[in-house]
């Protein structure tokens, strides 16, 4: 029995997540906050009880310190020997990370190389890395990408229509993102189904604060709705997803409050989405309470978001030609039966048909009836055990 | 019989379709081009004739007597007062007019108005309009809009999912395009359907230089993909369609080329779609030429431009719940069947099988088998007898 922890490090935080290997089972989770601020914290989740310090945390390096040194003052560890593996999630491969890999200097250098893609996450990612490389320089160390799962994508999918060019010298195309959690559940719906993943075709909605679809064809990603960046796509909690570009100079040249097209990206990805169209919220809980009081921003909002995220799994179901099953996933997809529900009995003359005494709160699997041509499922994501995992093949191989 | 003329004005040009109505044969057309620039050409064609002269034309009034005079000249009119409606098609016609409106001097100025949502068409529009009041004051005279028939999609399609004050400020929601030709084809559709229009679902793809999907439901549409501006949709002649907004503000900060967002969205529309992709052109013939002698560039647009029109139909068939025909028309939707095959066969799980001896170059109508549970029909369109019609209307009621 071994310890990996499983990392994902912002800019200014660290989330993390040990894991006792091969069982699969978690020991302890925790979050460092405010990383480089002042009254930093770090919480520490374990045996169900939850212990936060404040202190202040200049860096990534003395954030990986103090969970260390956490881990052993709550007796989760004796010795820091005993984690013998780390996984690191990364938002952007680009084009150079097909799969997960040991971290290097040289991997690392290409994580720094590609904030250009991602600005706010490669760099805490890279910091995370190098920290744990030099607090436990011999532990397996891997890096696993948001993007590789999507790097089977064809070109005709990846590329934009604009010319080629700006993908020549400025790398523009589709990289997608939660290519972890369109990976992990795409595997546990092929064994919910009792059918190998090598036959299916699969939709994997994605439906968190971020939203992403996944077109899935024999356990490949052939389409995903994010693009160049995580706000394309379909509507989500504070981002709009697709829009007519042409609206950025527009808004431009009409509103004194936006200068370039930088604020109205910006705006974009933290003023919209179910935050900007309800005023209420980015949570769908808050928007389903709008629902009951029949706040019409709410019932505004919510019909948007349900009309795109449907609008997804139709185009979709076009890329593959049909499909298997359409899978929910994330915070709202798998805790919104009313989401799924309004979006699925808009899709009956596809063959989907929901069985009500299935998509309620909490149930996980199929939610279609038996005779459901296409069949709906919700599986819970993983992404920490996606990680683990990678870390454990490294380690055997 | 009374005669009617259809006009499509743009900032420097004019170009112009007389009928006999209400038999609605087309007696004459001609081009006006280079208003307001040296040697401006007007070109008549009649009776298989084509005629064309050089002048200098200052502005729109001066275009509109010279079309007038050309009439004469070739004996098509004796006297002006033959010529009982006059039919002006407009690209924007914003929220104001959910139909077509006789012309007063308060409908100029909304079109002028609208020049904000429309601005390389709503000024040549007005001024096409302004000419011809002051040389014919007293025909029926008739504004058309592009926008009109999306008027009846609801708010979940036209609104985006950024904050509302954008909407109520200043007017960013999809207007749509093409209007004229969506609703004409749906109409002709139905006819060779032998159905009423009421009771189908119709997904119609308008396939020019400028590409558009509508779902129409019972004759109305319920969504379309061209947007705020015609850059929205599936990839096009020179355009983009739809990519992720958060390209524009990356390629300002990477390309010195690019200065500002709308530098970028220029290229968007202009360098872009087939042409941008290929490096080749604009037009799917020479695309084609291109697949014969295995260019890959042409195959690479060729293959994005398949990819982002079928999922429009798979999108629409979703905002449907199914169709019952798709309806290809304009001029790739009319006269490139491999474009259509290669579309159709990729949604057999659909329940489309295209008829191969039906799709071949110059067939109207039906091109599926007939067990084939959704129709694919090729119409041509004919905005030009639509605003025909919609001055007859109003000369009769």
């Amino acid at each position: 029995m071994t310890k990996t922890i499983a990392i994902n490090a912002g800019s200014s935080s660290l989330k993390w997540q040990l894991y006792e290997m091969p069982d699969e089972v978690v020991i302890a989770k925790g979050l460092i906050e405010r990383i480089g601020l002042k009254d930093s914290r770090s919480t520490v989740k374990f045996n169900g009880t939850s212990d936060t310090q404040t202190l202040d945390i200049v860096d990534h390096t003395q954030a990986v310190t103090i969970l260390l040194e956490d881990l052993k003052r709550h007796g989760i560890i004796e010795d820091y020997d005993e984690i013998t593996g780390v996984g690191h999630r990364v938002v952007a491969g680009g084009e150079y990370f097909k799969k997960s890999a040991l971290v290097t200097e040289e991997v690392i250098e290409q994580v720094e190389e590609l904030s250009l893609l991602a600005p706010l996450h490669n760099p805490g990612a890279a910091a995370g890395i190098r920290a744990f490389r030099e607090i436990l320089p011999d532990i397996v160390s891997v890096v696993v990408f948001d993007t590789s799962f999507h790097t089977t994508m064809p070109r005709h999918a990846y590329l934009y229509p604009i010319p080629q060019k700006y993908y020549q010298k400025y790398k523009v195309r589709k990289y997608g993102a939660h290519g972890t959690s369109h990976k992990y559940v795409a595997q546990e719906a092929a064994k919910m189904l009792g059918r190998p993943l090598e036959e299916l075709k699969l939709i994997t909605a994605h439906v968190g604060n971020g939203v992403s679809v996944t077109a899935n064809y024999h356990g490949e990603s052939m389409d995903t709705s994010m693009g160049f960046t995580p706000l394309a796509g379909p509507m989500m909690g504070t981002r709009s997803g697709d829009i007519d570009p042409a609206i950025i100079p527009y808004l431009i040249a009409q509103d004194p409050e936006l200068k370039d097209a930088a604020d109205v990206v910006d705006m974009l990805n933290k003023q919209s989405g179910l935050l900007g169209v309800s005023g209420i919220s980015s949570d769908m809980r808050d928007i389903e309470d709008g629902l009951q009081r029949h706040d019409p921003n709410a019932v505004l909002a919510y019909n948007i978001f349900i009309d795109r995220l449907k609008k997804f799994i139709g185009q979709y179901l076009a890329v593959l030609n049909g499909a298997d099953a359409i899978v929910f996933t994330a915070g709202m997809g798998e805790n919104a039966p009313m989401m799924r529900q309004d979006i699925i009995q808009g899709l009956s003359w596809f063959g989907m048909e929901i069985d009500p005494a299935k998509n309620v709160f909490g149930h996980v699997g199929e939610i279609t009836t038996p005779d459901s041509r296409v069949k709906v499922l919700v599986v819970p994501t993983d992404e920490e055990l996606m990680i683990a995992r990678d870390v454990e093949f490294f380690k055997n191989n």
